[in-house]
C-alpha cells in the first residue's frame, strides 16, 4: 500500500512558523516521524507551495498511489482548483489540519475541499498526519477485502 | 486510561436510519467494536436524545474519565449550551462524525462546538470513533510524559 | 389506523397563552375534539416541553403508529435534531401550526423540519390538526390500495 | 356556499411536466375530482399563465366568491402584486401546493403570499386542494354561525 | 403639454383596498381631481394589473406625451422589465406613490424603478399625484426654455 | 403659515460641489427664490454642518413652526439621532433631495429618515424644496379645515 | 428542423433603446439577418412584453418546433414562471443575451433560467442569435444521429 | 413577594468554569448572597441544564410567584421555546447575565428572549441577579401602587 | 463618591415624546428623583444633542468623577466615535436604556458601545438610571476594598 | 487569423473526470476536432494547471494572435489575477465553459472573469469552444471591416 | 506650501489612550514633531471632537491651504457628511491612520471616506503623518509642474 | 540596509495596462527611478505572475533582507497562501498599492493580507512604492535605535 502525503503553502516553514499553533517540529522532522511510525504502509512526501504543482501532483497521485493525505495549507479556503483535482484524481482523499482551524482566524472555518474529500481530521497536531494514513489505510484494506 | 463516547440525539436509530449515510450497524454494535479494538484504554458509552442529559454527562465525566469523544448529532449545529458543557468539563473533547457532514445538507457544515473541542474528525464511518479515541489517548500519553 | 398527535413546547399552555393568537380552547379541549370528529381514525396524544422527549416518541412512533402529525412549537424553528428525528422515524409526519406564521416575527417564518415531513398546514386554527390528520388518512389509505 | 380555484403560470401543464414531482393526472382531471369530492360547496375554476388576469379575477372574486383557493405556481415567490391583490380582494383566500416546496429548489421556500392569506396547505399532492377548500369551508361555516 | 398618468396593479381598487393608508377616493374620483386642478395641463390616464400592458404604453407613451408619472404599485419592487420601459422610452418619468412606503413593510423599501425615473414623491396621498404632475410640468418648461 | 427648511451638513457648498449633480445656485439664491415663490407661506431658513445644532433645532421648531422641510444631506443615512428629533419634534416633517439619489453612490439609497416623516420628495433639483413646502401647506390647510 | 426564437420585454425597441449597449438594428432588421443567415434552418419570431404570453407559446412550442433560442429581457431576472415554462416546454432551450450582462448593473447578473436551459450565450451582440440557433442546430442533429 | 431566580445549562458549574469571566463563587454561594441580601423579598432557587424542565418551571411559576429572574446561559441565544414560555408565564420576567456578553464570542451577541423580558442586566458579576430582583420589586411595588 | 450622568440626543425632551414608551416625566424630574434616591453618592448631570460635547464630556469626566451612566439615545446606535471616547475615559462606564429597546425598531437592537462599557441596563423605564448608579456604586465601593 | 485557446486546471483530465458532466473526449481529441473544424482560422492551444502560467501566456498572447478563448476551469470563480491579465492583454476574450455551470454547484455560478471578456458561452460541451472560436473570427472581421 | 492636518475625535487623549496601540506621545508632541520635520512645507494643525467643526474647517481649507491630511478618528466608519466634505473642499486629502486597523476590530476595517481621498497610509504609528504630508507635497509639487 | 520590492501579478504590464489608472511608467522605469532615490537603503526586485514563486521568495527573503515592500496586485484580494507567508517569513512587510483601490471595483476594496503586514499605502501612483520603503527604513532604523 503506498500512500502520498501532500503538503501546501507555507508548510515548508514549519517549526519556524508560528511554533504555538504549529508545533517546533520541522516538516522534515514530522516526515520522518510518520515513515517510522507506519510499518506496512509506504508512505511519501510531497510539498509545494505552488498550486499548480500540486494539482499536478494529485493527477499523477491516481496512476502512482493508492490513497492521498493531504494538508492544502491556506489553499484549502479558496482553491477551487485543487478542489477538482482532488475529485478529478480517482483516489480516496483524506484532508488534514495540525491545528485546530474552528478556533482560529474566521477564514480558516471554511474548507472548499472537504466535501470531495473522503473525511477531515483537523487539530491534533502532527498526530493528525498519523491519523489521516491510518483511516485511508483502514478503508483501502476493507475495501480490498469486499 | 477511562474515555467516554458521547451519542447524541438519533443515534441510537443507527442501522435503521439512512444505512447508505450512516450504515448498516447499530450503536450497540458499534459499541462493541469500539470496545473490543482497544485493549488499554476502558471505553464506556452514553447516548441519550436529551441536550440536557448530555450537558449533565459532560459535567461529570470531568471526575470520571481522561477524556470524551463526542458525536452530538444534530445538537452539534445549534447547542450552544453543550457547547459551554464541552469548554467547562475540564477534560479533553474530541468531535467525530460519521458521515462527511461537508458534502450533505448546508446546516450540517456549521459546527458549534468545533472551536472549544481539541479536534475533530468526519466522514469515516464508524471508524471515526476509533480515530477519536486513538487521537484522545494519543494525547493523553504525550501530557503524561511531559 | 392509529396516527399520534405531538405537541412541542408551550402548547399546554394554550387557552392562556395569547388567545387572539392561538384561541381560547384548552390542549385537552383540542385534544377531545379531534378525538370526537374522527370515527375510523384512532388518534393519540403526546404533548412535551422537552426536546428529547419528542425524539425518544418520534423513534418509538416508528413501531406503534401509521403516522405523526406534530405542532412543534418553538422547536420548529431551530431543532434539527427533531428534524433527523421526523427523517428517522420511517412514518409519514404531517407538520401542522395553529397560527398563521407567515404573518407574526421573523424568526417564526422559518421550519427547520418542513423539508422532512410530507406536507405542512398553516393558519387555520384548531382546525389545521383535523386537516393535517385528514391528509395523513388520506395518504394512508391511497398507500394501501397501490 | 361559492369558492373559487385559481390556478397560477404552468399548472395547464399539470400531467405533462416532471409527474414525479406534481404527480400524472392534468388540470383538467384535478379540476373534475374536485367537483365530484364536493356535494355542498360550488367550487368554479380559473388557470391563467399572466399575473395580471390572476389579478383582474382576484378582484372579481369579492363580488361573485365567498372564498379563494389558490396555487399561485411560481408567481408565489415574488409576485407582490398578486399578494396586494389577495389582500385586496376581501373574501378569505387559502394557498395550497401540490408538492412540499420545503423540500425542493430555494427559490421556492420564499412565498410572499403566505402573510396575507388564512393559511396554507403545501405537499399533499392533488388532495392539497380537496383540504384548501375544506378549510375554507369550514373557516366560512363557522363564520356564518358566529 | 400632455401627460399621462399610469396606475399600476390594484390602484384599480383605490377607495376599497385598506382606506386606512391609502384614502376613501376611488381612482376615478382621484383622476377627475386631477384633470381638474389642472388648468394647462393635458392629463390622460391608465390603469392594467397586467405589468406587459404597462411596458406597451409606456413605449407608446414616448411618441403622444412630454412625460408620464407613474404609480406603479407593487410592480415597483420587482419590475425589472418596467424599469427597463421607462428607460427605454425617452420622455422624463416621475414616480409617485401615495402611501409613504418607508414606513410599511420590508418589501415596499425598495424600488427598481427610481433610478431611472426623474424623481420620485412618496406619501403625500393623493396629492402625490397632483406634486408629480407639477414638477414634470416644471421641468418640461424649463427645458423648453432652454 | 410659517414653514422652517432646514439644511443639513454639505449644503452651504452649493454652488461649488459638483455643479453637474446639484446645480450652480447657492443656498442663498436658492432660499431667495423659495421665499419669493410663495405669497402666503411664510418660510425661514437654516443651515448646519452640526447634527446636534439640527436636532436643537427641530425641538425649538415644534414652538414656533406649523412645519419643517429637510434636506438632511449626508445625516439622512446614518443619523439615527436626527430621525428620532424628527419623530419628537411635533409637527408633520418633509423629506427633501435635489438629486435623485437612488442613482447615484449605494450609501445614498438608505434614508433612516424617510419612515418618520411624513413623505418624500427626491430628484427635482432646487424644485425639490418647492414641492416640499407646498405638500405641507396643503396638508396644513387640509388638516385646519377638518 | 423548425425553431423559435422568442424575445422578451423591451426588445421590441431595439434600434431606439441605448444603441450603445444594444446596437442600432431594430428586431425586424435582426430578424431579417437571422432568417437570411440560415439555409436549413426555418426559424419563427415572437416577442413580447407580456410575461404570460411568453409562458403561453413556450408551452405551444413544444407541440410545433424543435427547439427555442430566449432572450427574455428583463423578465430573465426574476421571472420564476418563465422558468418553469422553459423546463416544462419539453424541448432544448438556449437562453441568449446581446450585451455582456455581467459587466453592467447588479440586477443584470443573475439570470433565474440560466440552471433549466441547455446553456448560455452572451455578449456578443446580435450575433448572439446566430450563435444560439447554430448551438441549437448541433445539438438537434446529434441528437438525431445517436 | 416571592421571586424565582432560574439559572440555565452550565451555570451549576460556577466557580470552576472561567473564574476570570465568571467569578470564583459557586451557584450556591451566590444564591445564599442573593437569599441574604433581600429582608423582604422571598427568593427560590432553580436551576437546569435540561431546557425542558426550565419551560416547565417557568409555567409553574405563574402560579407560585410574582416575577421571575432568569440567567438562561447558552439558552439564551438559541432557545425560542424558552422565549414563547417567558411570553406565556404571565408575570414580569428580567433577563441577567453574569459577563458583559457584548464583549465577548459573537454567538453571545444575540438574545433570543429579550424582547419578552421586562428588561436586562448584563455585566455586573453576580450583582447582576441582585440588580435583577430589585428591579423586579421595584416594578411589582409600583404596579402594586397603582 | 462621584458620579457622572450623561444624557444622549432626544432625552431633553423627555415627558413630551412618545410618554406610552418613554413615560411622563420630564429629564428634570427624573435627574431630580435620582438626586434625592442615593444619599451617599454625589450624582451630577449632563445632557447634550451634540455627539461631540458628549466625547468633550467624557473625556473631562476621568478627572472629575468616579463613574459614568451614560443613556447614549440614538448615538448608541451608529457612534463609534463615543465608544472610543468611553474607551478612552479611563473610568467605569455603564450603560442605561429606559426602553426595553430589544423588543422595538430594528435598528435599536445593536449597541456600538455595550462591549467598552462595564455593563448594560435596559427597559426599567427611570429606574434603569437608579440601578446604573448602583452598579457602579457597588463596583466602586468593592474596588476601593481591594 | 490566429486564436489561442487555453484550457485551465483539470482540463488536462477531460474523458476521465465525470464524463457525464464533461463528455468522455480527451482535451487532446478536442484539439484536434476544433483544429480540423475551421479551415481559415489558425488555432493553438495551451493547457495548464498553473494560474500564473495562464497569465504568462495571456500577456504574450497580445504581440501573437488576434483572440483568445478561454476556458478557465475553476480559476473562473476565483482568480483575479487572471481576470486582470484578461484585461491587461489588449485583445479580445471569449470565455467558455463545457457544462452548463448554472446548473451546478453554488461557487460554479460566479465568474470573476466574465465582465472583461467579450461574451460568454456556457453549456454547449465540447461545441462551446467551436461557438467562442467562432464568434471571436465574426468579432475580428467585423472589427476589419470597419 | 500649507498643509492642514485634522485630527478627528479621541485623538486629543493621544499619549493616554491605550499606548500599546497609539503609542504614548501626546498629540502636541506629534504636531511639534511633525513642524519640526519638514522645513519647507507649512504645517498647520486642527483636532476636534466634532463632526461638525471638522466640515466647517474642510469647507474653510480650500480657501487657505493647499491640501489636507485627515486623521478622522471613528468618524472614519460612518461619517457620510465628512466625506461630502472632503469630496466638496476642492484640494487633495490624504488619509492617515496611527495604528493597523486592518488588524484591530471589525468595525475599523470600513473606511467611509477613503475612495474620496487621494491616498491612504496605515499602520506606521506617528510617521503616518509625515508619509502623509509628503505623498502631498510630492502631489502638489508634480502638478504645479505640469 | 537591504529592501525587496515584490511585485505580483500583471504589474510586469505597467505601462501598457490602464494607463489612466496605473500611469505610463513601465516597472523597469519604476525600479530605476526607486534604486536613484535612495542612496542608503539598497532595494532588490522581483516580479512574478506565479502565487508559488511569491510565497517561496517571501521565505527566503528573511534570511537576506530586512524588511519586505508588496504590492501583491490581485492576489491581494485572495491569496491566504500570500499572507500565511507574509506572517511567516519573520520580516516587517508593508503593502502598497498604485492605484486608491477604495475608489474601484468591489473586489478591490478588500485585502487579505493588510492584517498581517505593518501597514498599508494606497494612492499615490508610483510614488507609493517610495513612502513604502522609507517608513521601512525608518521603522527598521528605530527598531535598531531600541
Amino acid at each position: 500500500m503506498k500512500i502520498l502525503v501532500i503538503n501546501g503553502p507555507n508548510l515548508n516553514m514549519l517549526g519556524k512558523r508560528k511554533p504555538e499553533v504549529y508545533g517546533s517540529k520541522t516538516l522534515e522532522e514530522i516526515n520522518g516521524y510518520i515513515k517510522d511510525y507506519f510499518k506496512r504502509v509506504k508512505t511519501e512526501f510531497f510539498q509545494s507551495n505552488h498550486e499548480g504543482e500540486i494539482i499536478d501532483k494529485l493527477h499523477e497521485a491516481g496512476r502512482e498511489y493508492q490513497g492521498v493525505v493531504i494538508n492544502a495549507g491556506a489553499f484549502t479556503h479558496y482553491s477551487y482548483a485543487i478542489r477538482d483535482a482532488v475529485e478529478a484524481c480517482g483516489i480516496p482523499v483524506t484532508e488534514v489540519h495540525i491545528s485546530n482551524t474552528a478556533g482560529r482566524e474566521n477564514f480558516r472555518k471554511t474548507s472548499v475541499i472537504s466535501d470531495v474529500c473522503m473525511g477531515t481530521i483537523t487539530g491534533f497536531g502532527t498526530y493528525s498526519y498519523v491519523l489521516g494514513i491510518q483511516a485511508l489505510a483502514h478503508h483501502l484494506k476493507r475495501r480490498a477485502n469486499d
